[in-house]
């Protein structure tokens, strides 16, 4: 848990580290990742070592690699997809007086890193004393930048502090480099070693490029670097004639050396621009002219213009997306770090997908799942518009892939797959893989979502009337009617990965529900262009028919929805023979204990409450809440935050700010201690929908928007804002009122807590507040309670009580 | 096909191989292949080459070999066992005048083998013309030794015919023989490279030991021959000082050489006896001795005391075995093929696993299934009983295995595994494998039998008892009391491979049901053991209560009983779709269509309707039957006989006949186009079941043992014997009547059509006969109907017909 621990303060625009302990090294690396959804570079020390895990992550490539079977079966993928690490930009070593600088010799008298989430850059200070005495101030600069996509850049700079020094910076470009090998964690990477062929190497003057092509996949990627260096004193005048430098290049390393003898007061400053790039077919002059222009062009800009522009970016950003909080720090600081991550997940992702993990991390071997659609992409379609878009074009673009994977698989339109970089089914266990045929109506949602969202008629007409029909043509094929006339879906795994290969799983139905008639009513409001896709009239008829028909199993002896069809006849797992240590089961436990009896990992049902929340009474919702809380066990990221959305509905809002906490705190406290192998995008994702679709009460149907909100007990605020439409909604959440205000064209109709109002743009509507009244929580799975949360006031009263009583 | 094709004779008491088509060797190889349960020697010709798969396998020797997975789980085997080729004594290489006799060069003039099934021998006999010429007659005859379990022998003659040759044989023991790769085909073996380490190689006047160490396994195997050569003329007269001979050997060969220069009417006579031997902890030095002292015995008695003592012990086989047909010379023949394989692969096994495919080949990596308890034991429990206490007593010895996957799968008692060679569990594929927990009322199910047909009361007190406990133990871990009170057992798979992971599998919970019965009635009988396996009156009324609760799947609506819960819901597969060449289905179609749709592998509710007969009315089996039979693929082997034996129950005789067929002709016939990778013996007892408990009507269950005979259309006898409790009982089934001929102690109470009777022993009881009527069968899916049959009469009519009629 690192809140709580001294070396993290809470801040509300930063994430601060204030020590270093080094078994922390993994999980900050990925806390302070930097991406811009192309290049990522995990938050390592800028002289590499030591390390927990180096990366640096282009969006897109990967390595080749042969799934083996001990039992083949028709239809398993071959070969699977691994993100690699690609060359090292980040390096910049120091030499003082011959000393490397090395956290783990010597004497680190201080240590600050501060991920700034509205400049987006990592800052580092520290104070180091080398193992023969002399003292240096480092202080260093990271960027990723959004705006030049290809860009990356470190600013460096060093002082001697106690003495003169001779100090040497090496910076460096490293292919191949040496990776920690994975203990076993299926959750975790197959690293490919050595992956990268070199094809060219390059120095001259500042700059260094390499070119190398990925052994298996035979993809080409690039590296270049540029410096620029200087010597300025205490007066910030810059000093001249006291560098030396060198340039080299090898196959696998870049290197540009500079240095001198610097006196107290002189600052060596070390600006390096780098550049990444790659491509499946372009050549490779072309490949290495393209990260070449993109370094000259960095260069012309300078620094200042570099970071200038970054905080603009994330200007706009916040603009839309900041949502405050008054009442818990905590939380605050969390939404916004989770808010910065999605944006540089996403921001420039452009026509690749966006794996689970970001760019921050290589766990689940950098594949992107239904997290995204579902849970990233659920959050940006509020928030960033054209990244929704951008992502949906890539699955769109992997749609002859899954034609593919549907005719192999004997069924019609697209089968999406469970996990993918470029598009091609990389699972290797398809119970709880290809089976999860969810995935394509979680496209679909999230398809639905957008266009509702942003109104994007043109993207609506050609990738999104594509994606529905893809998708619905595949539900029709994988379902049939049965002799009472019902359409059933059978043999296919739902969100939770604990039940595998079940019937008419209720959330896959009612999603593929969603997607049929979502396919339907494109289809008719774009005649041409399902007319270019060869829908007739007869197929439209045949899914609305199999809309209409679908069977949604109840359990009318115990008024509640199995979450798949005899799921409630199932033994309950034991629970209370289950110790803590025994979390995550997976890890303990064979599937086919895990799939025979009543445990959820991740919510299904209750996933289903939220996403088709039209499909269910309040009193359905209620009853099913209350009897799948006792079961789910959240083995599973992907599962707090739809707890909390419906724990608040049901009038549960403490549980649900218990399971807000859980969300929000996932990566920055390491609660499933696996963010080491990078951030859980979905769940920083979940912490926005906790609070907006949870305490908001926010639901965006075919009905149209409506929002519940309610406060956490102590909060004093709740605002968060919404783009819709190119236009911008904040709603702003106070004790005894709620405000709607609207920037934008025409006004915006909402249903506040029920009551259908209308704001105008411009003036804000001032509702009355509602605090719905605290029933009794169901409870959890022993040892599986989330950790209590009180806002901040709460807390401090508490901690007062107990110092006046002592 | 083979039968219809020239090269193979019908006869009543042997296989005849009258030419030599090499595309045929593989599957020529298995049906000559020799053995006794101990060793096994594939049908590779005796000069080693052109083969198919050269095969000479130990029972019980194994190579490990590591099970990859590309997602790892937990519970998944880390190794598998797989048979390997060990030491090859087989060959005798022949040089004419320096040409290598190998029938590819030069011409084959006469070519002739017959495996006898009465002497129990390979005989062949070829005149075979040199590339240059010259003309000679080879004649070998091969013994695997039913009585000396150590041993094989091969007599090998050549004479010239057409003039003087200078002839020399070569007899070798070789080791890591090279082996063709297989094709990708799942059933086939995962065959591992140089598994043999040498220890030691000795060569000494005409012997030669070799020992080597199974590479990862750690076994030692050792194979040792010895040789008699003379020489004789026409007149039967041994010539004198004509032969050389050398002896040698190698880390991996073996080599004794003898000839001379031989005129016509000379016949120059090799005689080799050969010894295997293995241990898993017993010195070098006494692996060594073992096998030099097999080879002594063998030696000492000589080969015409070997091929006596076989043909006395399959006499004795025989008298009780044999299965009489008038009416079809063909099924005469595959029935006698068919017992004589069973017994030759379990009589002399002794405590290791009757695989799959016996010792005739390495499909399924030589590892023993369900097969053996359900099918092979299941006839040998009435024609060799000490071969069945044999098998089920390896069973026993594996039962720490088995409680310890048990105990890492969370269950109680035994889990068994789906596939082994040594008692672990092989399979790496869980939904078809350790989810077919029905293995373990398999093995109760043979225990059951056993000990009824045997009255092995010794047997039952011991491992029986131990056998049923530790398995009911299972079933009520396993299965769970739902709300309703109901014994459920959710999440496994049954018999039919094309579902899998289903809840309240029909055959799985009656088969668990009796084994749960026969636990407590086992504990009943055995006061005494029963407290020393700390079973007390509390655990056995869980196991009666559990019994009596047992929840069996109905479906009223359409008045069947579904294979599983909710199996009568799914979608049906598109057979009209399916062409001839998609089959079997598995190898073009994923798991996942299979498992969600209703096609049907092999009998599963009907292998209930059968084993579980008394638990299902007459109406039901009709109507259960007509309602599978067009679901049911037969893309097992393993279904064919149960399906004759319903369809004759309940009426379709005809049908019947066509099943009847196709078990019995599965290998001769190579319908499967898989007998190359060795016999399906689990077919090979299908015939046997088809006959006698299809057309015999026989049942054993707790009620007692009942006949229902009926003739096939157009036959004149059809007559089995049974041996019971040390007695033997003959039914001999006439048009007309029916005889039961008991000879043993006491009596025999038995059911004839339903009506008691006793036959008293030495007293024929003859009854009438009573052929109900037929009537019109189900169908089955398109392009797997069972190829039609007719008695041979009924053939010869038709025949007679059409050639009047031209």
């Amino acid at each position: 848990m690192i809140v709580g621990h001294p070396c993290f303060d809470i801040d509300p625009w930063s994430l601060v580290e204030n020590e270093l302990p080094l078994d922390m090294l993994p999980h900050a690396e990925s806390l302070f990742a930097l991406s811009n959804g192309h290049i990522g570079w995990r938050g390592t020390l800028d002289e590499g070592e030591p390390h927990g895990l180096p990366g640096s992550y282009l969006n897109g490539v990967y390595e080749l690699r042969p799934l083996p079977y001990a039992e083949a079966g028709y239809g398993y993928p071959e070969s699977g997809q691994t993100v690699i690490n690609v060359t090292n930009g980040k390096i910049i070593r120091l030499l003082v007086d011959d000393e490397p600088f090395d956290v783990r010799y010597g004497t680190l008298v201080s240590h600050r890193r501060v991920l700034d989430l509205r400049a987006g850059v990592l800052r580092r200070e520290v104070v180091w004393t080398s193992p023969a005495g002399r003292t240096v101030r480092v202080r260093s600069t990271r960027i990723v930048s959004l705006t030049q996509r290809a860009v990356a850049a470190v600013r460096y700079e060093v002082e001697p502090l106690d003495g003169p020094a001779r100090l040497v910076l090496q910076s460096e470009l490293v292919a191949n480099e040496e990776l920690p090998v994975h203990q076993g964690d299926p959750r975790a990477a197959a690293t490919p070693v050595d992956a990268l062929v070199s094809d060219l190497n390059k120095a001259s003057d500042t700059r260094v490029t390499l070119v190398h092509t990925v052994r298996r996949s035979g993809l080409r990627v690039a590296a270049g670097m540029d410096h620029f260096t200087e010597v300025y004193d205490e007066q910030g005048q810059a000093q001249t004639d006291v560098l030396g430098s060198q340039i080299e290049s090898e196959p696998d390393l870049g290197r540009f050396t500079t240095g001198g003898l610097l006196k107290p007061g002189q600052t060596l400053r070390l600006t390096k621009f780098v550049a990444h790039g790659w491509s499946a077919s372009r050549s490779l002059p072309a490949v290495r002219d393209q990260v070449d222009a993109a370094l000259a062009a960095a260069g012309f800009g300078g620094w200042d213009a570099l970071a200038a522009e970054q905080r603009a970016c994330l200007d706009d950003f916040w603009r839309g997306a900041d949502v405050e909080i008054d009442g818990d720090e905590e939380i605050q600081q969390a939404v916004r770090f989770a808010l910065f991550q999605l944006y540089q997940a996403a921001v420039r992702a452009e026509s690749r997908a966006i794996p689970a993990k970001g760019l921050t991390g290589d766990g689940y071997d950098g594949h992107a799942f239904w997290d995204t659609e579902s849970f990233v992409l659920q959050v940006l379609s509020y928030l960033d518009a054209p990244s929704v878009a951008h992502a949906l074009r890539w699955r769109h673009s992997t749609l002859p892939a899954a034609r593919e994977r549907a005719e192999q698989l004997g069924l019609a339109g697209s089968a999406f797959p469970w996990r993918t970089i470029a598009g091609e089914e990389c699972s290797a266990y398809w119970p709880a893989g290809t089976a999860a045929f969810h995935v394509n109506a979680d496209v679909a949602d999230a398809v639905i979502r957008y266009v509702r969202a942003s109104g994007d008629a043109e993207f609506a007409r050609k990738e999104g009337l594509e994606l529905l029909v893809a998708t619905a043509r595949m539900w029709v094929s994988l379902g049939h009617t049965d002799q009472g006339g019902e359409f059933r879906i059978a043999g296919v795994t739902g969100p939770d990965e604990y039940s595998a290969i079940s019937d008419d799983n209720v959330y896959t139905n009612l999603m593929a529900q969603q997607n049929l008639l979502a396919a339907v009513e494109f289809a008719s409001r774009h005649p041409e262009e399902a007319a270019e896709l060869g829908i007739t009239d007869e197929e439209t008829e045949s899914w609305t028919a199999a809309a209409q028909a679908m069977h949604v199993p109840y359990d009318a002896e115990l008024g509640v929805h199995p979450q798949s069809d005899a799921f409630t006849y199932h033994e309950r797992w034991d629970f209370e023979a289950t110790k803590a240590e025994d979390y995550p089961l997976l890890l303990r436990y064979p599937y086919f204990q895990l799939y025979r009896t009543q445990v959820v990992k991740q919510a299904d049902l209750v996933l289903a409450l939220h996403l088709r929340s039209d499909s269910f009474t309040a009193e359905e919702k209620q009853r099913d809440f209350d009897y799948y809380e006792p079961l789910t066990v959240r083995d599973s990221s992907l599962s707090a935050c739809s707890q909390a959305v419906i724990a608040a509905e049901t009038g549960c809002a403490s549980l649900a700010y218990d399971y807000l906490g859980e969300a929000a705190l996932m990566d920055i406290d390491d609660l499933e201690r696996n963010t080491a192998d990078g951030l859980h995008l979905a769940s920083l994702a979940g912490s926005w929908i906790a609070l907006v679709a949870g305490f908001g009460g926010m639901r965006h149907t075919a009905a149209g928007l409506s929002f519940a909100p309610r406060l956490p007990d102590g909060w004093n605020r709740l605002c968060f804002g919404l783009v819709l439409e190119g236009g911008l909604l904040r709603v702003d959440v106070r004790p005894d009122k709620v405000g709607y205000r609207f920037t934008g064209e025409g006004g915006l109709s909402l249903t506040h807590h029920g009551s259908e109002v209308r704001v105008e743009p411009g003036t804000p509507l001032i509702l009355p507040a509602w605090q719905p009244s605290e029933r009794a929580a169901p409870s959890q799975p022993p040892g599986r309670v989330p950790a209590h949360r009180v806002a901040d006031s709460v807390r401090r009263d508490a901690e007062g009580d107990a110092a006046g009583g002592s």
